[in-house]
C-alpha cells in the first residue's frame, strides 16, 4: 500500500468496533481459574457476586465467548472521548535518525488522562443496570479514580474511592478532580476500615500500595447495602473492556495496510498491554501472523521479571480471591521513591499465561531513563507523557535504535496510555536531580516471596 | 442535510486549511494603528521590528490581504495536535434539555491545553527562521508560557517566560511542565528588570498582572542580543494564527451542513474568540450571512462592557506601542481572587472596532457562576474545563436553556480554549465554598481609567 499515512489516524464513528474481544477465548491454555481462599475450589459466580457486579462476574468467568457486544449506553460515552488516535511518530523517527516506524494509539485525550476510562464506564453501567447505588475502589495514580468517578457522575452513581498515600500526598489535584465528579477520596490505609487499621499497625508510616487500597475497598463495598466492588486493572473483564484499545489499533492499522512488527506496553497490573495486544494476539494465538510483544515494567517492581507465577492473593490485605499470576508477593510493598502506578506485585492472570507460554517478552527499566526518555518525547511529539507510559516509551525507542544500527526498518507499535499533568512533582524531581533509581535485592524480593500461601500444587 | 452529526468531528489532514485568514481585510472600518508612545505616529515596521520579529511585524501591520500561507513547516506542527475535533454537545442538551443544537471546538487535547500553541509555533518558527537564539514573553495562567515553550524546544530556540506572579504560586507545576520543554520561568513583577523593580516598589506585594509581565518580557528582550519579544495575545498577528480555529470550524459545519446562529467565546486578549469569530464575521462583514458573536469576560476584568475605546499602553510599565482598544487603563490590576487568565486590561484592536461597529456582542460573568456552569459540563461532557473556556459554557448554557423556554432550535458554537487540568487550586476552593466574586465600583474603574494617557483626540 502506498497511501500516505497521516500524522494521526482518526477512525470514523461506524468503523468503531462494535463489540469487545475476549482473548481467552483463542488460548489453548487457559488462564488458571480464581480460587476461593478458604477452599481453594475455584471461585463460582455466586461467590463472586456478592463483591463485584453480576455481569462483570460472567465476563469474568467466560473463557469461552470470543466477541462480547458492547451495550448502546457504553457505546455513547466512548463516542465523547473515543476514537483516541494512532499516531505515527514521525517527529520522533526524524529526531532517532532511524528507519523504524514508530507508531503509538494515544489514550490521553480525556480528562481521567488514561485509557482507564474504558473499563470505568463499562464497570459503572452494569452496576447501574443492577440496581446499585455506588460503586467503591481503589486508585493508585489517581487515574482510575478519576476515570470512575467520571463515569459514576455520568450515570449518577456513589463513588467511594482508595486514594494509594504516596499519591494522594504528592497528587492533591488529583483529588480535587475527583471530587469535581462527585467522589469520596479516601487516603490509603485509612482508619476506616479494619484491614486499613491492621496493616496501619503492622507497618507504621507505610506509603501504602495498590494492595492494601484494593483491601479496603473490597471491604467498605460488602459492609454497606447496595454496593460493589469495582477494580481498574489486572482482572480479566478488565481486559476485556480494554481489548478497545487494540482493536481501535488494528482497525486503523488494516486500513492503511500497516502491520507491526512488534507491540509494546508498559505493565502495571497489564489492562492496558492486555488490552493493546489482544487483537493483535488473538492472530498470533491463532497461527495467522506472529508479532512480537513486549511487556516493560519497572526495575522497582519486576513481577513479570523476576517474580513466581504461582497463586496469590490480589491485595495486601488478603480479602480478595487468589489468582494465579507472576507476582512478587501480596505484602510486597514498593519503594516510595517510585513515580506513580505500575506499583502493583502481581500481574494480570491472563498476561501471565501468554508469558508463561512465550507468547510474550517482558523487559524492567529504571527510573530515572524512564524520565529521560519521556522528556525526550515531550519535546518532539508535543505530548507530556505519564510516568507509567513512559515506560513503553523508552523501550520503543531503545528498539527503534536497535534498527539505526540494524539499518532494519520494523513497525513498532507503543501504547501511550496517558498524560503526565498530575506527575510534575516526580518530574520536578527529575529536573533538579533527585531521582534515585531502585532496584529491589534479592533479599527484599525474598520477603514479598515469603508471604505466599502454600498449598499443594503451589509450592515456590 | 440530513447526514448523522457524530458527537466529534475531525478533519482529514487534506481538509485543513493551507491559510490564515486576515478578517481585518474585510473591514470597512480598519482597527486603528498602533502608536508610538513618543512621537504618537503610527509605529513603523522599522520601530516594531526592534521588538518584535519581522515577518510578524509584516504580518501585524497588513490590514488588507486576507489570506497568508501557513509555513509547511507549521503545518507539519498542527498535525501533531490538530485538527481539533468539533463536538456536538448531545449529553449536555440531554442534561438541559433543550431543543438547542450546541457544538463546541474543543482546543484543549494538547500539553499546553489550549489554543495557544496556534500561535505559538508560528511565532517561534519566524524568530528562528529570522536566526534569533531566542525569545521572551509573559504568561497569565500559563497555557501561553507552555505553547511557547513547546513550540521552542521543538525548533530549538531559548524561551524566557515572565510569569503573572499570583499564577506561578497557584500553579507551580506549570513551572514544571515548562521545564520539561526547556523554558526559563520568572514570577513577575521580579527584581531581573528595571520595570518590575519599579512596579515592585510602587505596588509592594502586587501579585502582578499580564500588563507587568508583558513590560518585563519586551525589557528583557530588547537588552539581549538575538532575542525578541512575543505575545500570546491582543496583537492582530495573533488573531491571524488563531484563524486556524474558525477556519476549521467552518470547513467541519459546511461539510454537515451546520449554520451556527450564534458564536459565543471567552474574551481576555481576544486571541481565542477573535480566531474562532473570524472567517464567521468575514462572512457577516461581506453581507453573506449573519450571525449573532458574543463575547464574554469576567465582571472583575469587564473592558468591553465597562471600559473606554481610547488608545492606551498595552502594558502595565508603558514601555510597548498605545493601542486604540476597549481598556480599563493599562494601571488596572484585577483583583487577585480572579482564577487564571482573562486577566488583561485590554482588548485586542479588531475586536474593539468590530464591537464598537455593532458587529458584536458583549457580555460579563460572574466566577462563582462560571465554576458552577464548569462543573455541570464536565460532569455530563467529560472534559474537565479550564476556567477560561468555562465563561464561554456558562453563557452557552443560559442561551441554550432560554431556547428551552421559547422553544427554538437554535444552533450554538463555543469555543472550549482548553481543560483545567492545572486550575486545581480554584476548583478546590470553589468545591470548599471559598470562591467569592468580585465586581470592581465605579471608582475601582476610575482609578484604572486616570492612567490611560490623555492627549488630542484621545480624551476619555
Amino acid at each position: 500500500m502506498s497511501k500516505k499515512i497521516p500524522y494521526k489516524i482518526y477512525l470514523e464513528e461506524h468503523e468503531m468496533p462494535e463489540s469487545w474481544y475476549n482473548v481467552r477465548a483463542d488460548m489453548k491454555n487457559k488462564p488458571a481459574p480464581l480460587l476461593n481462599p478458604g477452599t481453594l475450589k475455584p471461585l463460582t459466580l455466586e461467590e463472586m457476586s456478592g463483591i463485584f457486579c453480576e455481569e462483570l462476574c460472567r465476563q469474568e468467568l467466560d473463557d469461552t465467548t470470543p466477541y462480547f457486544k458492547i451495550p448502546d449506553e457504553i457505546k455513547s460515552f466512548y463516542r465523547m472521548y473515543r476514537p483516541s488516535p494512532l499516531v505515527r511518530a514521525y517527529c520522533l523517527e526524524e529526531k532517532l535518525q532511524t528507519p523504524a516506524k514508530i507508531y503509538y494509539k494515544f489514550e490521553g485525550n480525556n480528562t481521567s488522562g488514561s485509557h482507564k476510562l474504558n473499563s470505568a464506564i463499562a464497570q459503572a453501567y452494569y452496576a447501574k443496570n443492577q440496581g446499585l447505588k455506588g460503586v467503591t475502589t481503589e486508585t493508585g495514580a489517581g487515574q482510575w479514580g478519576t476515570a470512575l468517578s467520571m463515569a459514576c457522575a455520568y450515570l449518577g452513581l456513589d463513588c467511594q474511592v482508595y486514594m494509594v498515600k504516596c499519591s494522594y500526598e504528592q497528587k492533591p489535584f488529583r483529588r480535587e478532580v475527583m471530587r469535581t465528579y462527585g467522589a469520596n477520596v479516601t487516603p490509603s490505609p485509612s482508619d476506616t476500615t479494619k484491614v486499613g487499621r491492621r496493616i496501619l499497625e503492622e507497618f507504621p508510616g507505610t506509603t501504602g500500595s495498590l494492595g492494601c487500597a484494593i483491601s479496603e475497598a473490597v471491604e467498605a463495598a460488602v459492609s454497606q447495602e447496595g454496593y460493589r466492588y469495582v477494580l481498574g486493572s489486572v482482572l480479566t473483564q478488565v481486559l476485556l473492556h480494554q481489548s478497545v484499545i487494540g482493536l481501535e489499533s488494528k482497525i486503523a492499522m488494516d486500513k492503511y495496510g500497516i502491520k507491526p512488527d512488534m507491540i509494546i506496553g508498559c505493565a502495571g497490573g497489564g489492562s492496558n498491554l492486555g488490552g493493546l495486544i489482544s487483537p493483535f494476539m488473538g492472530e498470533k494465538l491463532r497461527g495467522e501472523v506472529d508479532y512480537r510483544f513486549i511487556a516493560v515494567e519497572p526495575a522497582s517492581c519486576p513481577s513479570l521479571t523476576r517474580g513466581k507465577y504461582v497463586y496469590d492473593f490480589c491485595d495486601t490485605g488478603k480479602v480478595c480471591p487468589l489468582a494465579k499470576m507472576y507476582t512478587l508477593g501480596s505484602s510486597f510493598i514498593p519503594a516510595a521513591n517510585h513515580a506513580g502506578g505500575l506499583r502493583y506485585h502481581g500481574m494480570s492472570s491472563v498476561l501471565s499465561q501468554l508469558y508463561a507460554d512465550g507468547y510474550m517478552e517482558a523487559v524492567s527499566v529504571e527510573q530515572t531513563a524512564v524520565f529521560k526518555a519521556a522528556e525526550e518525547f515531550a519535546r518532539v511529539e508535543g505530548i507530556l507523557p505519564a510516568p507509567e507510559s513512559s515506560h513503553a516509551i523508552k523501550v520503543a525507542i531503545d528498539e527503534a535504535l536497535k534498527c539505526k544500527e540494524t539499518g532494519e526498518e520494523k513497525t513498532i507499535l507503543f501504547g501511550l496510555t496517558g498524560t503526565g499533568y498530575f506527575d510534575m512533582v516526580a518530574y520536578e524531581r527529575f529536573h533538579n536531580g533527585e531521582m534515585t533509581d531502585y532496584i529491589p535485592s534479592d533479599e527484599d524480593l525474598a520477603k514479598g516471596f515469603a508471604g505466599i500461601p502454600q498449598f499443594p500444587g503451589n509450592e515456590i
